[in-house]
């Protein structure tokens, strides 16, 4: 069987698609019975168009005049962006036109107008590349684990804060050196804010969260926090008391039904599975109610792995065109009557770490202990550093399990009191 | 659309498939629009058909005759055993009955006849459940990669041994003590041979080798060692040279396209990402064209981590069966015109550790160099343990990459000398 793909994006990926289709194309031919053919592809770079014409018989600038071409089967997506593409998708299912994509952004922010649109036209809105790279945690989640209720799941879902977190931990470096660090070796951007600020983890984490338990959760109902603010001594104080930081994404779900979605650096046990996974890797942790926890690790970025995804939707969608009467899976949970309602980020409750900056004065510890006494906050440990400037003394504080409303009030009080010298670093712990 | 199981095995496995099955019947009716029902349940054992007979409309203690009733659609058999499993699965597919089974043996065996069969009858026979329990690394290998190929794969594959050999390194134990505890614990069984001496592991493995390069590989054709030779000396060794020892199932293809498919014992760097995993705990570890590195850890065994995998394959089916025309993938290489070539086990080169019981006389190891260095095996390390029994010396060279054939010849001629008092220890390292 023929299957004619169309590629938006000739970046990274776009030519890794094209690698891969190429390299196994006799392979998929012969041992699967599908000849996926690229028909047509498009750039709005004229020199990428030119650089790859030679690999398909159709070349356009337009997205829009490929998703309307009558040759072309499925469309794969892999331009990145997420308002143009929108509108090219929905021309793609209004032609009747399966969708392969990698992109989180896009479906993080339309999904809930992409995906019952797919459905409406019985086309398939696929997405394996758009989390994790080359880690298969959207078929883990749809297929594998469609008899478990997931108990919870956290992520390291963002190869470059990982890397910077990881050379911050290894060379006790600044953030901005190990920042610089991963700019040189491309993995970060020269506008990095759309990593470090925690954007891309959020979308993929809330594609995640809306796959564990069936309503669409929205980036906008989500706590985000970047790894701008954590620093050096942050990762020092870590070390010594047994963790280390990472950005995570995390979900999970109440009794009340109330789903918890965020990202934030944590201190996370270094006995924990997702503390060995250092560098660029990614890795999705998820606690199932049948399996138990699962670990995935592997690369999740790249022209390589993520292609990898693409090609293993493109197979998928291919065995269910092949039956001559394909059925979409039910994605109709991202449509706007199942819009989750998450847990309020004043409502969450765990353990904290916070560091304060204070003058080198008695009765300092008087009156901080005194402030979280009177907001009901219980403290599990109390660490000083002696050797440090003594208008600027760090002064750690563990608590035991408090409510996030409670640590802000108290925090409030205590970053008002003049012997405080900086706001306080609040790091959540997770377990 | 209603899909009608008979379910053969009413064991651990079985009364898992039933709990999922029950308890998740409403959400797949309504989400996915498959209405699972539990038909017919078989066992050979009166008592416990007694006990689950509310929960199937007919209950059979012959698994022909359930495989004959005209009313199932699908047979899970989850009973077990490697001879009549067979001819249940033959009369299965003679009435075009699809099956979904967690039988390795079975398959590892008997899958050159069975999915030929399955194949002429256009049935599908699914198997994420016979290997890794909950981790889904069959449907890794057959759909989420296979845009790669796969350059190798190692696994811990057998909760038993992983757990014997943790309890010894954490407990420095006695191998029997271990195995005690584990027996206790009923992580083994009372008669402990099919676990402990690598034979559940090398089914497993003949599967995902076969998987891996579309060619059968046959049980018989592996090189498999358990590990009831594994000392407390060994482990207690391995950790000063910062290695611990897992029994690896290991897979990888030469560039003559012969196949290695071993299960060991293995030396293995602390810092690999299967040296953390401990205890029960299942991990199979790829090396692939695209992705690179992947790690899947989780529940190897167990009651709910196997039947999630059974419900899975159930899912996948019902997706195809729900299209009216299903497809099978292609199974073909189980056939017996695909039986795939081994590499012959003195071929393998490889580094290995040697542990030899000497008496402590001058010239013991000038007399012990000089075979090694004749059989042209070349020396990394030396070690000697002094405090022990003069009799009865502990001696470990490490050795530089070595062809097993040569090692093999030169243990012959060095066990023959009169200063050496018991076999020598031979343990390959995994890199």
């Amino acid at each position: 069987m023929k299957i004619r793909v169309g590629l938006i994006g000739l970046g990274t990926v776009g030519s890794g698609v094209l690698d891969l289709l190429e390299q196994h194309r006799a392979f998929f031919t012969k041992e699967l019975g599908f000849d996926f053919e690229v028909v047509a592809i498009c750039s709005r770079s004229q020199a990428r168009l030119d650089r790859f014409k030679a690999r398909a018989p159709w070349a356009t600038r337009d997205p829009l005049a490929l998703a309307a071409n009558p040759n072309v089967d499925v469309i794969v997506e892999v331009a990145g962006g997420d308002t143009h593409p929108k509108a090219w998708l929905e021309s793609a299912f209004a032609h009747k036109k399966h969708v392969v994509t990698a992109n989180k952004a896009l479906l993080a922010k339309h999904g809930k107008e992409l995906f019952p649109l797919a459905a409406k036209q019985g086309c398939f809105l696929l997405f394996e590349a758009a989390v994790g790279g080359g880690i298969p945690i959207i078929r883990t989640l749809q297929e594998s684990f469609i008899g478990n209720d997931i108990h919870g799941l956290a992520c390291i879902i963002n190869g470059t804060c990982n890397y910077i977190l990881t050379e911050m931990t290894r060379g006790k470096l600044p953030f901005a050196t190990a920042l610089q660090r991963a700019q040189e070796l491309g993995y970060a951007e020269a506008d990095p804010a759309f990593d470090i600020e925690g954007t891309d983890s959020a979308h993929k984490v809330a594609l995640l969260a809306s796959l564990c338990y069936g309503r669409r959760v929205d980036v906008e109902d989500m706590s985000v926090e970047g790894i701008t603010s954590v620093s050096a001594m942050d990762i020092e104080m870590a070390e010594e008391l047994g963790f280390c930081i990472k950005l995570l994404g995390t979900v999970s779900q109440d009794k009340q039904g109330r789903i918890q979605a965020d990202v934030y650096p944590a201190l996370l046990e270094k006995r924990h599975q997702l503390a060995t996974v250092d560098g660029v890797l990614n890795a999705v942790f998820l606690k199932t109610s049948a399996v138990g926890p699962l670990l995935l690790t592997g690369a999740g970025a790249g022209k390589l792995p993520t292609a990898s995804s693409v090609i293993s939707d493109l197979v998928a969608l291919a065995r269910q065109l092949a039956t001559g009467n394909p059925k979409p899976m039910n994605m109709g949970f991202f449509a706007d009557a199942h819009h989750a309602k998450l847990l309020p980020i004043d409502e969450l409750e765990t353990e904290f770490y916070l560091r304060l900056t204070a003058v080198d004065k008695p009765g300092v510890l008087a009156k901080v202990t005194a402030i979280l006494g009177e907001e009901g906050i219980s403290i599990r440990a109390l660490m000083q550093k002696p050797e440090h400037d003594p208008e600027n003394v760090p002064v750690i504080f563990l608590t035991h399990t408090a409510k996030n409303a409670h640590v802000r009030r108290a925090l409030q009080r205590i970053d008002a009191l003049d012997i405080i010298r900086a706001p306080t670093q609040v790091i959540r712990f997770y377990k």
